[in-house]
Protein backbone atom coordinates (compact mmCIF):
# COMPACT_ATOMS: atom_id res chain seq x y z
CA UNK A 1 0.00 0.00 0.00
CA UNK A 2 1.19 3.67 -1.01
CA UNK A 3 0.54 6.62 0.87
CA UNK A 4 -0.04 10.07 -0.45
CA UNK A 5 3.57 10.59 -0.31
CA UNK A 6 4.73 7.89 -2.34
CA UNK A 7 5.95 5.91 0.25
CA UNK A 8 5.30 2.52 1.15
CA UNK A 9 3.99 2.03 4.28
CA UNK A 10 4.46 -0.68 6.17
CA UNK A 11 3.31 -2.81 8.83
CA UNK A 12 5.03 -2.86 12.08
CA UNK A 13 6.40 -6.20 12.00
CA UNK A 14 7.94 -5.29 8.13
CA UNK A 15 9.15 -1.76 9.69
CA UNK A 16 10.45 -3.71 12.73
CA UNK A 17 12.28 -6.16 10.14
CA UNK A 18 13.68 -3.36 7.89
CA UNK A 19 15.19 -1.44 10.80
CA UNK A 20 16.76 -4.98 11.91
CA UNK A 21 18.41 -5.49 8.37
CA UNK A 22 19.55 -1.63 8.69
CA UNK A 23 21.19 -2.39 11.85
CA UNK A 24 22.58 -5.63 10.42
CA UNK A 25 24.37 -3.72 7.75
CA UNK A 26 25.56 -1.29 9.64
CA UNK A 27 26.99 -3.19 11.92
CA UNK A 28 28.58 -5.03 9.41
CA UNK A 29 30.44 -1.77 8.22
CA UNK A 30 30.67 -0.36 11.39
CA UNK A 31 30.82 -2.45 14.23
CA UNK A 32 28.18 -2.47 17.19
CA UNK A 33 29.82 0.48 19.12
CA UNK A 34 29.05 3.23 15.92
CA UNK A 35 25.27 2.60 15.86
CA UNK A 36 24.61 5.64 17.30
CA UNK A 37 21.51 8.10 17.24
CA UNK A 38 22.78 10.14 15.10
CA UNK A 39 24.48 7.54 12.33
CA UNK A 40 20.88 6.04 12.23
CA UNK A 41 19.43 9.79 12.10
CA UNK A 42 22.19 10.50 9.19
CA UNK A 43 22.28 6.84 7.06
CA UNK A 44 19.01 6.09 7.52
CA UNK A 45 16.70 9.43 8.54
CA UNK A 46 15.65 7.03 11.58
CA UNK A 47 14.55 8.95 14.40
CA UNK A 48 15.05 8.34 18.09
CA UNK A 49 11.17 8.08 18.86
CA UNK A 50 10.55 5.46 15.61
CA UNK A 51 13.65 3.67 17.33
CA UNK A 52 12.50 3.29 21.07
CA UNK A 53 9.13 2.78 19.18
CA UNK A 54 10.13 -0.07 18.30
CA UNK A 55 13.37 -1.40 20.51
CA UNK A 56 12.66 0.79 23.86
CA UNK A 57 16.22 2.11 23.52
CA UNK A 58 19.59 2.29 21.20
CA UNK A 59 21.04 -0.74 23.52
CA UNK A 60 17.68 -2.24 22.88
CA UNK A 61 18.19 -2.04 19.07
CA UNK A 62 21.78 -3.30 19.30
CA UNK A 63 20.71 -6.37 21.29
CA UNK A 64 18.05 -6.91 18.74
CA UNK A 65 20.68 -6.14 15.75
CA UNK A 66 23.21 -8.84 17.71
CA UNK A 67 20.38 -11.77 17.41
CA UNK A 68 18.98 -10.96 14.39
CA UNK A 69 22.68 -11.69 12.72
CA UNK A 70 22.65 -14.79 14.77
CA UNK A 71 19.49 -15.67 13.85
CA UNK A 72 20.96 -15.45 10.02
CA UNK A 73 23.65 -17.29 10.89
CA UNK A 74 21.99 -20.31 12.36
CA UNK A 75 19.50 -20.66 9.62
CA UNK A 76 21.75 -20.19 6.84
CA UNK A 77 24.42 -22.61 8.12
CA UNK A 78 21.33 -25.56 8.62
CA UNK A 79 22.36 -28.94 6.70
CA UNK A 80 20.45 -30.19 4.10
CA UNK A 81 17.80 -32.69 5.61
CA UNK A 82 18.72 -35.72 3.60
CA UNK A 83 22.06 -37.42 2.69
CA UNK A 84 25.04 -39.65 5.23
CA UNK A 85 25.76 -37.90 8.26
CA UNK A 86 29.13 -36.90 7.25
CA UNK A 87 28.31 -35.45 3.58
CA UNK A 88 25.91 -33.34 5.40
CA UNK A 89 28.66 -31.93 8.27
CA UNK A 90 30.84 -31.41 4.59
CA UNK A 91 27.18 -29.36 3.94
CA UNK A 92 26.72 -27.35 6.88
CA UNK A 93 30.92 -26.78 7.23
CA UNK A 94 30.81 -25.44 3.46
CA UNK A 95 28.19 -23.20 3.86
CA UNK A 96 29.57 -21.21 7.08
CA UNK A 97 32.82 -20.96 5.83
CA UNK A 98 31.30 -19.54 2.16
CA UNK A 99 28.93 -17.11 5.38
CA UNK A 100 32.16 -15.88 6.92
CA UNK A 101 34.63 -15.27 3.35
CA UNK A 102 31.54 -13.39 1.86
CA UNK A 103 30.28 -11.32 5.28
CA UNK A 104 33.50 -10.89 6.27
CA UNK A 105 33.51 -7.64 8.21
CA UNK A 106 29.93 -8.53 9.77
CA UNK A 107 31.21 -11.81 10.85
CA UNK A 108 33.88 -10.20 12.93
CA UNK A 109 32.42 -7.36 14.03
CA UNK A 110 29.45 -9.97 15.57
CA UNK A 111 31.92 -12.18 17.21
CA UNK A 112 33.36 -9.20 18.85
CA UNK A 113 30.33 -7.47 19.74
CA UNK A 114 29.21 -10.50 21.38
CA UNK A 115 32.62 -11.74 23.32
CA UNK A 116 33.47 -8.01 24.31
CA UNK A 117 29.88 -6.72 25.32
CA UNK A 118 27.50 -6.89 27.47
CA UNK A 119 25.98 -9.85 29.65
CA UNK A 120 23.35 -9.85 27.27
CA UNK A 121 24.71 -9.75 23.81
CA UNK A 122 27.29 -12.67 25.61
CA UNK A 123 23.67 -14.90 26.35
CA UNK A 124 22.60 -13.82 22.45
CA UNK A 125 25.58 -15.58 21.15
CA UNK A 126 25.92 -18.38 23.65
CA UNK A 127 22.53 -19.04 22.30
CA UNK A 128 23.41 -19.21 18.96
CA UNK A 129 26.12 -21.36 19.57
CA UNK A 130 23.94 -23.86 21.45
CA UNK A 131 21.68 -23.76 18.75
CA UNK A 132 24.38 -25.00 16.54
CA UNK A 133 25.74 -27.46 18.85
CA UNK A 134 22.19 -29.00 19.75
CA UNK A 135 21.59 -29.30 16.07
CA UNK A 136 24.56 -31.50 15.19
CA UNK A 137 23.34 -33.72 18.03
CA UNK A 138 19.94 -33.57 16.69
CA UNK A 139 21.02 -33.98 12.66
CA UNK A 140 23.09 -36.99 13.71
CA UNK A 141 20.68 -38.08 16.55
CA UNK A 142 21.56 -41.85 15.87
CA UNK A 143 25.45 -40.74 17.25
CA UNK A 144 27.02 -41.84 13.92
CA UNK A 145 29.68 -39.28 13.84
CA UNK A 146 29.39 -37.77 17.90
CA UNK A 147 27.91 -39.93 20.36
CA UNK A 148 25.88 -37.20 22.79
CA UNK A 149 27.82 -37.08 26.63
CA UNK A 150 29.47 -34.32 28.43
CA UNK A 151 32.34 -34.95 27.17
CA UNK A 152 31.90 -34.92 23.32
CA UNK A 153 29.61 -31.97 23.92
CA UNK A 154 32.59 -29.87 25.52
CA UNK A 155 34.66 -30.84 22.22
CA UNK A 156 32.08 -29.86 19.87
CA UNK A 157 32.09 -26.64 21.66
CA UNK A 158 36.29 -26.54 21.33
CA UNK A 159 35.11 -27.98 17.68
CA UNK A 160 33.09 -24.52 17.03
CA UNK A 161 35.59 -21.89 18.26
CA UNK A 162 38.63 -23.65 16.37
CA UNK A 163 36.30 -23.59 13.14
CA UNK A 164 35.55 -19.84 14.12
CA UNK A 165 39.11 -18.59 14.31
CA UNK A 166 40.13 -20.95 11.47
CA UNK A 167 37.61 -19.41 9.25
CA UNK A 168 38.33 -15.60 9.99
CA UNK A 169 41.89 -16.42 10.07
CA UNK A 170 41.80 -17.81 6.34
CA UNK A 171 39.34 -15.39 5.39
CA UNK A 172 41.09 -12.70 6.12
CA UNK A 173 44.23 -13.90 4.38
CA UNK A 174 43.84 -17.73 2.25
CA UNK A 175 47.16 -17.43 0.99
CA UNK A 176 47.22 -20.90 -1.45
CA UNK A 177 44.95 -22.14 0.85
CA UNK A 178 41.66 -23.34 -1.08
CA UNK A 179 38.16 -23.13 0.26
CA UNK A 180 37.25 -26.85 0.06
CA UNK A 181 40.34 -27.70 1.90
CA UNK A 182 39.62 -25.51 4.91
CA UNK A 183 36.16 -26.88 4.68
CA UNK A 184 37.88 -30.09 4.56
CA UNK A 185 39.51 -30.23 7.60
CA UNK A 186 37.43 -28.91 9.55
CA UNK A 187 34.49 -31.39 8.87
CA UNK A 188 37.25 -34.25 9.02
CA UNK A 189 38.90 -32.87 12.50
CA UNK A 190 34.97 -32.79 14.16
CA UNK A 191 34.76 -37.27 14.16
CA UNK A 192 38.50 -37.19 14.62
CA UNK A 193 37.95 -35.07 17.82
CA UNK A 194 35.71 -36.98 18.68
CA UNK A 195 37.21 -40.19 18.91
CA UNK A 196 39.80 -38.94 21.52
CA UNK A 197 36.47 -39.19 23.77
CA UNK B 1 64.53 2.49 51.94
CA UNK B 2 61.65 4.22 54.30
CA UNK B 3 60.82 7.71 54.37
CA UNK B 4 60.02 10.01 57.32
CA UNK B 5 56.23 8.98 57.09
CA UNK B 6 57.58 5.26 56.94
CA UNK B 7 56.40 4.54 53.60
CA UNK B 8 58.53 2.55 51.49
CA UNK B 9 60.25 4.77 48.74
CA UNK B 10 59.87 3.02 45.83
CA UNK B 11 61.98 2.91 42.86
CA UNK B 12 60.17 4.08 39.34
CA UNK B 13 60.03 0.63 37.88
CA UNK B 14 58.59 -0.35 41.37
CA UNK B 15 55.99 1.68 41.10
CA UNK B 16 55.38 1.43 37.33
CA UNK B 17 55.21 -2.50 38.31
CA UNK B 18 53.31 -2.13 41.66
CA UNK B 19 50.31 -0.01 39.74
CA UNK B 20 50.60 -2.98 37.13
CA UNK B 21 49.88 -5.46 40.04
CA UNK B 22 47.47 -3.79 41.18
CA UNK B 23 45.70 -3.28 37.78
CA UNK B 24 45.65 -7.39 37.06
CA UNK B 25 43.97 -7.26 40.32
CA UNK B 26 41.42 -5.40 39.79
CA UNK B 27 41.06 -6.54 35.78
CA UNK B 28 40.37 -9.93 37.53
CA UNK B 29 38.00 -8.87 40.15
CA UNK B 30 35.98 -6.28 37.75
CA UNK B 31 36.68 -6.75 34.31
CA UNK B 32 38.78 -3.73 32.49
CA UNK B 33 35.93 -1.65 31.59
CA UNK B 34 35.36 -0.99 35.57
CA UNK B 35 38.76 0.11 36.01
CA UNK B 36 38.50 3.62 36.67
CA UNK B 37 40.34 6.90 37.77
CA UNK B 38 37.80 6.74 40.70
CA UNK B 39 37.92 3.11 41.18
CA UNK B 40 42.01 3.63 41.49
CA UNK B 41 41.26 6.50 43.91
CA UNK B 42 39.06 4.41 46.10
CA UNK B 43 40.89 1.28 46.27
CA UNK B 44 43.87 2.03 46.19
CA UNK B 45 44.86 5.63 46.63
CA UNK B 46 46.26 6.22 42.99
CA UNK B 47 45.61 9.70 41.91
CA UNK B 48 44.73 10.90 38.50
CA UNK B 49 48.31 12.70 38.07
CA UNK B 50 50.22 9.61 39.18
CA UNK B 51 48.18 7.29 36.64
CA UNK B 52 48.79 9.65 33.88
CA UNK B 53 52.65 10.06 34.87
CA UNK B 54 53.51 6.53 34.29
CA UNK B 55 50.77 5.92 31.29
CA UNK B 56 49.79 8.83 29.80
CA UNK B 57 46.10 8.37 30.20
CA UNK B 58 43.88 5.66 31.52
CA UNK B 59 43.56 3.65 28.39
CA UNK B 60 47.07 3.31 28.57
CA UNK B 61 47.04 2.21 31.94
CA UNK B 62 44.27 -0.25 31.06
CA UNK B 63 46.49 -1.48 27.86
CA UNK B 64 49.17 -1.91 29.79
CA UNK B 65 47.07 -4.24 32.08
CA UNK B 66 46.12 -6.02 29.74
CA UNK B 67 49.90 -6.69 28.66
CA UNK B 68 51.08 -7.47 31.82
CA UNK B 69 48.58 -10.06 32.19
CA UNK B 70 49.33 -11.86 28.81
CA UNK B 71 52.52 -11.80 29.25
CA UNK B 72 52.38 -12.82 32.89
CA UNK B 73 50.07 -16.07 31.38
CA UNK B 74 52.79 -16.76 28.66
CA UNK B 75 56.22 -17.24 31.38
CA UNK B 76 53.84 -18.85 33.42
CA UNK B 77 52.88 -21.34 30.65
CA UNK B 78 56.33 -21.92 29.79
CA UNK B 79 57.20 -25.64 28.83
CA UNK B 80 59.73 -27.17 30.96
CA UNK B 81 63.85 -27.31 28.97
CA UNK B 82 63.91 -31.02 28.90
CA UNK B 83 61.82 -33.78 27.47
CA UNK B 84 60.26 -35.75 25.29
CA UNK B 85 58.23 -32.92 22.48
CA UNK B 86 54.93 -34.81 24.05
CA UNK B 87 55.89 -34.86 27.35
CA UNK B 88 56.60 -30.89 27.27
CA UNK B 89 53.13 -30.39 25.39
CA UNK B 90 51.16 -32.47 28.07
CA UNK B 91 53.25 -30.06 31.08
CA UNK B 92 52.46 -27.04 29.10
CA UNK B 93 48.75 -27.63 28.27
CA UNK B 94 48.87 -28.62 32.46
CA UNK B 95 50.19 -25.55 33.53
CA UNK B 96 47.53 -23.27 31.07
CA UNK B 97 44.48 -25.52 32.48
CA UNK B 98 45.60 -24.97 36.50
CA UNK B 99 46.46 -21.08 35.23
CA UNK B 100 42.70 -20.99 34.38
CA UNK B 101 41.51 -22.45 36.96
CA UNK B 102 42.94 -21.02 39.54
CA UNK B 103 42.51 -17.32 37.54
CA UNK B 104 39.55 -17.78 36.47
CA UNK B 105 37.75 -14.18 36.60
CA UNK B 106 40.84 -12.83 35.85
CA UNK B 107 41.21 -15.13 32.09
CA UNK B 108 38.14 -14.26 31.45
CA UNK B 109 37.79 -10.58 31.46
CA UNK B 110 41.00 -10.61 29.78
CA UNK B 111 39.59 -12.89 27.01
CA UNK B 112 36.74 -10.54 27.22
CA UNK B 113 38.75 -7.08 26.89
CA UNK B 114 40.74 -8.36 24.29
CA UNK B 115 38.30 -9.69 22.14
CA UNK B 116 35.36 -7.14 22.30
CA UNK B 117 38.34 -4.32 22.97
CA UNK B 118 40.07 -1.50 20.89
CA UNK B 119 42.50 -2.50 17.91
CA UNK B 120 45.16 -2.09 20.56
CA UNK B 121 43.43 -4.68 22.82
CA UNK B 122 43.45 -6.87 20.11
CA UNK B 123 46.81 -6.35 19.22
CA UNK B 124 48.43 -7.10 22.45
CA UNK B 125 46.25 -10.54 22.97
CA UNK B 126 47.44 -11.42 19.19
CA UNK B 127 51.03 -10.93 20.64
CA UNK B 128 50.50 -13.24 23.16
CA UNK B 129 48.89 -15.89 20.83
CA UNK B 130 51.97 -15.53 18.64
CA UNK B 131 54.28 -15.81 21.39
CA UNK B 132 52.52 -18.73 22.48
CA UNK B 133 52.49 -20.71 18.80
CA UNK B 134 55.75 -19.18 17.92
CA UNK B 135 56.92 -21.15 21.03
CA UNK B 136 55.33 -24.70 20.03
CA UNK B 137 57.77 -24.21 17.46
CA UNK B 138 60.55 -22.79 18.60
CA UNK B 139 60.40 -25.98 21.07
CA UNK B 140 59.51 -28.25 18.63
CA UNK B 141 62.38 -27.48 16.22
CA UNK B 142 62.78 -30.99 14.63
CA UNK B 143 58.73 -31.14 13.95
CA UNK B 144 58.11 -34.32 15.97
CA UNK B 145 54.90 -32.96 16.94
CA UNK B 146 54.07 -30.26 14.05
CA UNK B 147 56.04 -29.42 11.46
CA UNK B 148 56.04 -25.81 10.65
CA UNK B 149 53.53 -25.18 7.21
CA UNK B 150 50.82 -22.11 6.94
CA UNK B 151 48.04 -25.02 7.28
CA UNK B 152 49.41 -26.01 10.77
CA UNK B 153 50.19 -22.61 11.42
CA UNK B 154 46.27 -22.67 11.46
CA UNK B 155 45.80 -25.03 12.65
CA UNK B 156 47.32 -23.75 15.58
CA UNK B 157 45.59 -20.86 15.68
CA UNK B 158 42.68 -23.11 16.11
CA UNK B 159 43.65 -25.29 18.29
CA UNK B 160 44.36 -22.80 20.67
CA UNK B 161 40.93 -21.21 20.44
CA UNK B 162 39.73 -24.39 20.83
CA UNK B 163 41.67 -25.26 23.90
CA UNK B 164 40.93 -21.71 25.08
CA UNK B 165 37.24 -22.37 24.57
CA UNK B 166 37.40 -25.81 26.81
CA UNK B 167 38.80 -24.82 29.52
CA UNK B 168 37.19 -21.67 30.07
CA UNK B 169 33.81 -23.86 29.92
CA UNK B 170 35.37 -26.98 32.14
CA UNK B 171 36.26 -24.40 34.69
CA UNK B 172 32.89 -22.83 35.20
CA UNK B 173 31.25 -25.83 35.50
CA UNK B 174 34.19 -29.10 35.73
CA UNK B 175 31.12 -31.89 36.04
CA UNK B 176 32.90 -35.17 36.40
CA UNK B 177 35.69 -34.61 34.20
CA UNK B 178 38.64 -34.56 35.82
CA UNK B 179 41.95 -31.95 35.45
CA UNK B 180 44.05 -34.74 33.74
CA UNK B 181 41.37 -35.78 31.14
CA UNK B 182 41.05 -32.26 30.02
CA UNK B 183 44.79 -32.03 29.55
CA UNK B 184 45.17 -35.09 28.15
CA UNK B 185 42.14 -34.47 25.99
CA UNK B 186 43.78 -30.77 24.55
CA UNK B 187 47.49 -32.40 24.24
CA UNK B 188 46.62 -35.19 22.16
CA UNK B 189 44.07 -33.00 19.94
CA UNK B 190 47.33 -31.21 18.77
CA UNK B 191 48.61 -33.62 16.90
CA UNK B 192 46.06 -35.35 16.23
CA UNK B 193 44.81 -32.33 14.33
CA UNK B 194 48.39 -31.44 12.51
CA UNK B 195 47.67 -35.73 11.18
CA UNK B 196 44.89 -34.15 9.02
CA UNK B 197 47.03 -31.75 7.16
Amino acid sequence: MTTATGRTRLSPDERRTQLLELGTDLLSRHGIDAITIDLLADEAGVSRGLLYHYFGSLQGFREAVVRHAVDQLVAETAPPAEGEPLERLFTSVGVYVDYVRDNYAGYVSLVRAAAGGTDVMREIYEEGRHALIDRVFREDAQGEIIPDTPVTRLLLRGWAAMAEEVVVTWAADPGDLTRDRVVELLALSLPTLVELA
